[in-house]
């Protein structure tokens, strides 16, 4: 099988022209399949400010009510993918921006929970292997915005985390796949303040053993069993660090990897 | 050859969430390969008014300063181009949404007139003729928002009659290709202020003789020498009409047909 890079980039990448030119470069010259999913950064919440809408939190999490809806499809999916788009495209990528919509590519359902409205904001129900593969197969780097459809009509506002997940697993029938997460750590430290005490590979074993004496920062665990279960949906390899030298973290000189068994 | 519909649909269509949603369904159930270029209707100007951005007019034209590139990025491919890609899986129509970045669709250059700076505002080089074949091949349908690329990185406002026209022409060498213009009015009248005028086709030695005659109004004739123009071409037959009626336009029921001899 081929192989695929799924890597997710995070606002932190975004907001800086600087970084993300150089991420962008290096980007482009990684060989093989390609898949970048972006965030959003701050660009939205500016441009929210600039047009008077209040943001809603409940429980500590922005509500996408239908105004913020506008803003985030506008930011991501036109702004932001189309200027990622173009700069690859400059470095001879050939690359093409979607959104969950674009081919029915991620379709998504409403999130409902008991008593609490996120307003539009799509939990992910699929990703479309048959589509991204025919993308994928014709020379084509996909770059997907975190918005999403419910094949209904409505546009939903979706976690970037999640689709690279989905999309990286979906593909894994296919493609030997290896996810990547852009984080703003070095990847996962045994002490939260020191780089040096990097986990350079981890493998499910050393991950119980490190989580059952305590030394993995609590907040690091779910994602750590996210990444395990898109192990055990067949991805080859996920890898958790910064991307600020994208081909160290792909041939693993930096960050964590988190192999399979 | 298989046929495709090539569509340029206008801002006042766009400006009219009915006339939108009926436009839409019409397309949806039209049978074959399909391609929907849209502009972009007021919301450009109206969110510019909003974030109190000018917009700068030379000689009657809209100047396209950085702040207005980005706003129309937004609105064009972003936030109509989604949600128009939306409405069409909501129909069953698999539609996906470009700009001229993506997969170098639409590639074009910076206009530059002797003393006049339209600030980003592209002409067309060139339509991407193998990769909107190898979607249409795999039966999606292609919704196109007027922003183009210079594939230097930069991002370009372009007029979508011309990327309408210039997709019309790249693709008939491998399709037999109608091209419609969503128009205000109900095709080319013989008296631009009375309907019944209407002429139902066109061929080049009637609009010769009609021009000869003074009988068609000046400003449509740079439309009807494009459209002739795009016959030479390869385009099979150009069609002028209301768009409130797909089916009967594309029949040749209603509007202006356009034909090569």
């Amino acid at each position: 099988m081929d192989n695929c890079t799924v890597i997710k980039i995070g606002g932190n990448i975004l907001d800086d022209p600087a970084a993300l030119d150089q991420f962008l470069r290096q980007f482009a010259s990684l060989p093989g399949k390609k898949v970048l999913i972006h965030g959003g950064g701050k660009l939205a919440t500016r441009l929210a400010g600039q047009l008077g809408i209040e943001q809603q939190l409940v429980d500590g999490r922005r509500i996408t009510d239908t105004e913020t809806l506008r803003i985030v499809t506008m930011v991501y999916a036109g702004l932001i993918n189309k200027q990622v788009v173009a700069t690859l495209q400059s470095l001879g990528c050939n690359a093409v921006g979607l959104s969950g919509a674009d081919g029915n590519l991620v379709q998504a359902h409403k999130r409902e929970k008991a008593g609490l409205d996120y307003g539009w904001v799509g939990d992910v129900d699929a990703v479309n292997a048959e589509w991204l593969g025919y993308l994928l197969e014709a020379g084509m780097t996909v770059v997907i915005a975190p918005i999403t459809h419910d094949k209904k009509g409505q546009l939903l506002n979706t976690n970037a985390d999640t689709i690279a997940q989905e999309t990286a697993k979906a593909l894994a029938g296919r493609l030997t796949v290896q996810l990547l997460y852009s984080f703003e750590k070095s990847g996962v430290l045994l002490d939260t303040n020191d780089e040096s005490t990097l986990v350079p590979t981890l493998r499910r074993e050393q991950f119980s053993q490190l989580k059952a004496e305590g030394k993995i920062f609590a907040g690091m665990i779910p994602k750590l069993e996210n990444a395990f279960a898109a192990l055990d949906s067949g991805v080859e390899k996920v890898i958790i660090g910064k991307a600020d030298n994208l081909a160290a973290l792909v041939e693993g000189r930096s960050g964590t990897h988190i192999i399979h068994d």
